[in-house]
Order: C-alpha cells, then sequence, then structure tokens
C-alpha cells in the first residue's frame, strides 16, 4: 500500500485520527489496530458487504464480529433501518464499550453513527467510507442522523467517530456517476476557502477521473483537512461549520422535492453550488467570470447542474424554508464572494433569492 | 408561592439552572422567563395535560405553542412514540432554535428529551417534573432515552435541559404509590453518600408523606444538589455517575423480567436498594445495623420492597447481564461500605450475588 496521509482532527477528549491512504483495507495487521473491542458489529449494505466485508473480517481475526447489513439506498435512511441496527446491537448484547464500524457510503455511515449515538446514549465507532461523497464529507464531523418524510436528516445527534479510514483504492468499485457525485462536494471545499485547490483541481479534473492514487489521495485529504479546521472552530453549527452547506440549501429543496430517488445527493449539490454562485453573482457579490469557471468545472468534471423542469421555483423555495439553518423564521443562505470566499448570511433581497429559482428552475 | 430554592449545574456551555419551589407554575410572569422561545412544544401525557398545560399557555401569552400529548405510563416510552414527536415538531416546522417543553413525568421528561436531542441534531428543552421520582432524578442530568423490548433506556442521548422548574405543588395530584415509589429515589441519595440527609429522612418520614410544602422541598432541593454534584464530576458515565444506580441493576431487572407493569420505577429500585445492602452486608462490606435502618426507612415510608416469587434468581441474572453498566462481559454493581458511602466496583464473589438473588427472590 502507499503509506497512508494522516491527520488529527483536535476536539479534545473527542480528538480521532484521519487515515488517507491506498490499499489500507488489504493491510489486515494495520487495520486491526483500529479496530480492537470485544465485539465489533459491521454496519454496511447489500452492495458493499460482499467487496470489503471479508477485510474487516481479515483484521479482526477471529474476535467475536458481527455483519448487519442494510438495504442500499438513500430511501432506506430512516428511523425503521436504524431500529434493525439496535435490534440487532442488543440481539447480540452489545455493551457500551463494544464498537460500531461503517462499512460504506453515507447512508451506512450517518444511520451506523446515527445508532452509535444513541446505542446506550452512546458507543464508540469507525468510518471506513467506500464513496468519495462519504470520504470528503460525511464521514468527518461527527453528523449523523437518518431521514424523515417531512425533511432530510431532521433525526439525528453529533458523534465523533473513533476513527475514519479512507481506503481510495474502494473508488474502484465505485460507478462513475458516483465519482462525479463526490466530485463536486470536493469543488465545494474549494468555493468554501480554497481558491488554490480550486485551481488545482481545475488542472488535475482529468487525473481524477481516471483515479490516480497520488491525485485523489491528495484531493480527498485536502478536503478533510478543511472540513476538520471548519468543524473544530464550530463543532455544533452555531456558526462556520454552516458554510459546509455551500450548495446544499439549494441541493436538498431539489432532493426532498424529487424524492430522493432521481437526483444523486452530490449531483443535487453540484446544481445547488451552481445556484448559489449564480446568486452571488446576481447579487453582485461575485464576478461573472468566478461563476463561468465554477460552472466550467463542474461540467469538465461531468456533473449535471441544470433541475429545470424537475421542480418549481415556489416548491423549491417552500423546501428551503423547513431547512434546519432556519433561524427566527429566515432561511440563512451561503453565498460566494468569490471562488474561495463563502460566507452565511440572512442579509441577502428576497427577489434575488426569486430570480435566482426563476431563472435555474422555471 | 414559596421563594424557590434554586441552583447551578456547572457544565460549562451546557450549564443550567434548577429551581425548587411551590406554586411556580401558577406564577405565569416568572414562567415566562424560561419559556422564552419563538415556537413552544409542549410534550405531555393524557393525564397531566388537562392539570397543568394552562399553566404553560397563559407563561406563552398567546406565543406559538403546540401540546403534544402522549399516552401515559412506561410501555409507551417507545422509539415508536418518540417518532410521533418528530412527526410533530415536523408538520408545525419547528426550527433549531425553537423549545421543547417536557411536562409530566420521567416517560415524559425522557422522551421529550431524546427527541430534543435527535430533532435536527439537537434543539434546546426545559424539564418541568410532575412527579417525585422525575423531580429528584430523571429531569436532572441529562440521561433521555426510551426502551427497547430487549431491555430499558437502551436508545438514547446525553442532552442537558435548558431549565428545570420544579413546582412541588404538582405533589399534590400525584397517587400516594406514586409518592411513595419517589422516595425510593430520595433515600438512595442518602444512600450514596449522605448519612446525614439519611437520618434526616428517618426523622422526617411522616412529613414527607404528609406533603409539607418546606419538608418536600428541602428533600427535593437536597437530591438535586447531590445529583448535579456527581453529574458535574462525571457527565457521560464513565465512572462516578454510575453511583446514582444504586439499586438500579437489580431493580431492572425486576422491572425488565416482569414487564414495567406490575411495579413503578422507584418500587423495584426500593427493592434494588434492600437487595444491594443485603449484598453489601453479606459481603462483610456493611453493618447488620445499617442493614436494618435502611430496610426500616424504606418500610416507614411504605415500600414494597419484598421481589419474592416475582422472578427466578436465574432470571434476574440473565437480566443484570444485559445493563448498560456491563464493562468487558462484568456486570459492575454499587455497593455500600454503610449508609452513605455507595462505591462502584466488578470486584465481587459471584457466590455472595447467586446467595443474595436466592434469599431475595427463591
Amino acid at each position: 500500500m502507499i503509506a497512508p496521509l494522516s491527520m488529527t482532527v483536535p476536539l479534545g477528549e473527542r480528538a480521532y485520527s484521519i487515515h488517507v491512504g491506498a490499499g489500507l483495507l488489504r493491510d489486515a495487521t494495520w487495520l486491526a489496530g483500529l479496530l480492537r473491542a470485544r465485539k465489533v458489529a459491521v454496519v454496511t449494505n447489500a452492495v458493499v458487504a460482499p467487496l470489503y466485508a471479508a477485510n474487516i473480517r481479515a483484521a479482526r481475526a477471529g474476535g467475536e464480529t458481527h455483519d448487519i447489513v442494510l438495504p442500499d439506498g438513500e430511501s432506506h435512511k430512516t428511523l425503521a433501518t436504524a431500529t434493525k441496527i439496535f435490534d440487532a446491537l442488543l440481539e447480540h448484547r452489545f455493551a457500551r464499550d463494544d464498537l460500531i464500524v461503517a462499512l460504506g457510503g453515507g447512508v451506512v455511515g450517518d444511520m451506523a453513527g446515527f445508532a452509535a449515538a444513541c446505542y446506550q446514549r452512546g458507543i464508540a465507532f469507525v468510518q471506513i467510507p467506500t464513496t468519495l461523497l462519504a470520504q470528503v464529507d460525511s464521514s468527518v464531523g461527527g453528523k449523523t442522523g437518518v431521514n424523515h418524510p417531512l425533511g432530510k436528516n431532521m433525526i439525528g445527534a453529533f458523534h465523533q467517530p473513533r476513527a475514519v479510514v479512507i481506503d481510495i483504492d474502494t473508488l474502484r468499485s465505485l460507478p462513475l456517476r458516483e465519482l462525479r457525485a463526490g466530485l463536486a462536494e470536493v469543488v465545494k471545499y474549494g468555493l468554501i476557502c480554497d481558491a488554490d485547490f480550486f485551481a488545482w483541481l481545475e488542472r488535475n479534473a482529468e487525473r481524477l477521473l481516471a483515479l490516480d492514487s497520488e491525485t485523489l489521495m491528495y484531493a480527498v485529504h485536502r478536503c478533510c483537512s478543511i472540513k476538520a479546521e471548519i468543524v473544530v472552530r464550530d463543532e455544533h453549527e452555531q456558526g462556520d461549520r454552516a458554510l459546509l452547506n455551500l450548495g446544499h440549501t439549494f441541493g436538498h429543496a431539489i432532493e426532498n422535492t424529487t424524492g430522493y430517488s432521481r437526483w444523486l445527493h452530490g449531483e443535487a449539490v453540484a446544481a445547488g453550488l451552481r445556484m448559489a454562485a449564480s446568486m452571488s453573482e446576481r447579487a453582485g457579490l461575485m464576478d461573472k467570470a468566478d461563476l463561468l469557471r465554477i460552472e466550467s468545472l463542474l461540467q469538465q468534471l461531468g456533473l449535471r447542474t441544470d433541475a429545470r423542469g424537475e421542480l418549481s421555483p415556489a416548491a423549491a423555495h417552500a423546501a428551503m424554508s423547513l431547512d434546519k439553518k432556519v433561524k427566527a423564521g429566515r432561511v440563512r443562505l451561503i453565498l460566494m464572494r468569490g471562488i474561495g470566499r463563502a460566507f452565511v448570511t440572512d442579509d441577502y433581497a428576497e427577489e434575488t433569492l426569486a430570480a435566482t429559482l426563476e431563472a435555474h428552475l422555471a
């Protein structure tokens, strides 16, 4: 394997390490050190289990290990599915000092993390994300949760993992469409606070799509570093952490209204990034040139950003007003003063928002 | 009203006040100060709502307020009932800066608190406990949760309230059986670490049962102070907080095996306190004289402590091994070196435990 790039998320007694490497899951000895516990529950799904569950077994070397295999897909990210995890943990008599491993994409990580947060009021879990989206976003930072028919991630908890293991070799088993969707979140980090990284992405888009190991490791590591820095500043999303939702308020409205099926999360985020950029330009905050660079990079990465005909501007506005970032009745938005200069605001003209929704959806 | 006795639970950014008084719920102006929010959801049950929900409305003075009325009883303390709270919060579009009020006994408080912990990953809640059990125990310290068919409080979260309002006048509407059950938890605090308080209880048992206001206020305040002190030392139950479970490992086994119906929680705790005392005496840790004082006070308070015929010693042992205090496969117990000198241990002879279960259950 290529030696992993490691970093620490310095959250005091909740501090943990993130390891980004190629081939980490095949190194049973290395992995064993992170999976020490009397009992381990591997929460995974029907697609990922046949690919990587055996790697966890190998690292456990005969220690008591149970696979909890969930159905695949965002539509199963519900309290009912979480209940199945609780049932299995109780049947196997898991105690507070046992361990959950989340092996899969964001849905698995969010649900396994939520189950870990709530089982006996909190047990440890290790994130082993196998999609790019989960590797650069949901596996880091301790946000866990499930969806509700009336809104995404409406039920959840903040619960930091004990460690995050990112093996970029797992991306070789990922459908290209999901890889592209994950790259939308990668672009997001450049847009939030790192113009140099954005420019690096413009130069390296092809290498990323070609799954070049060093290029992927660098990109994933850079995203995790930015995310960790923001999470440490604002663990419970009272302020700066909302920056990570750049593109998500628009994106959630698309997913929410179209039923989480036609759009992958990252695809909806790509469309949302474009709308946030477009609104920033419309509000006179950002140059047209930056808007064009953003649209061009998203296109270069093969991302669909046109949501026209998918939902009405009115439906989008209604869905946005149920967003968790609503404060005192007003939707807060993340806009940009330029590439790498995102900020949170509720000081915007309703007409600019309406015109943006109109331009992109009507 | 009698001026409340107030104290602060110093948990840093999660610090909050506990107010113990007589007539607090009738003082709308005073109460209003603690219930400031754009929207308030009053989680309560069918028994308590007709008695006190109007007091909350009065304090809200026309501010948006929704009652979420749950069915009464421990058998409804489930994830399914918690889901109803989530549904209502979403229907009424509650945001992260809105407020939940838990108005009722321990079941209401645990469920409302759990819903507050998980709704949008955490919103504020105020505890207004209306049973003695909830006033001296569950409303303070941030433990929230629901039961699972395979174990009590197996799904939950640590989530501290924003404030706790204890109006001992609510005890006048409480059935005597529940008052007595609550007194078992009061006795527990004396046994854990306050021999003087235990002696005070021996002298004031009659006044407590007669609902004398000053006596009740003193007792409730003393219990909350002791609990707050222990919670501050160990918020997430890594060590000392387990002391609060004195009598509970035995008690949970009784409740769990008899289906949470025949025994009130406090009654099971009373039986558990007696068993913990009996085991401590059997192990040569505590004098016979202390054991007799404990049995005598529980009897004076009218508490049933005999669980003979309710469950077999083997069933009790099996239920205990599923307790959350299990560490590395061994049940930790809270035993006593005397009244006011409880300690957590897994260093005990299995035969002493077996003999205790045998003596009290066979």
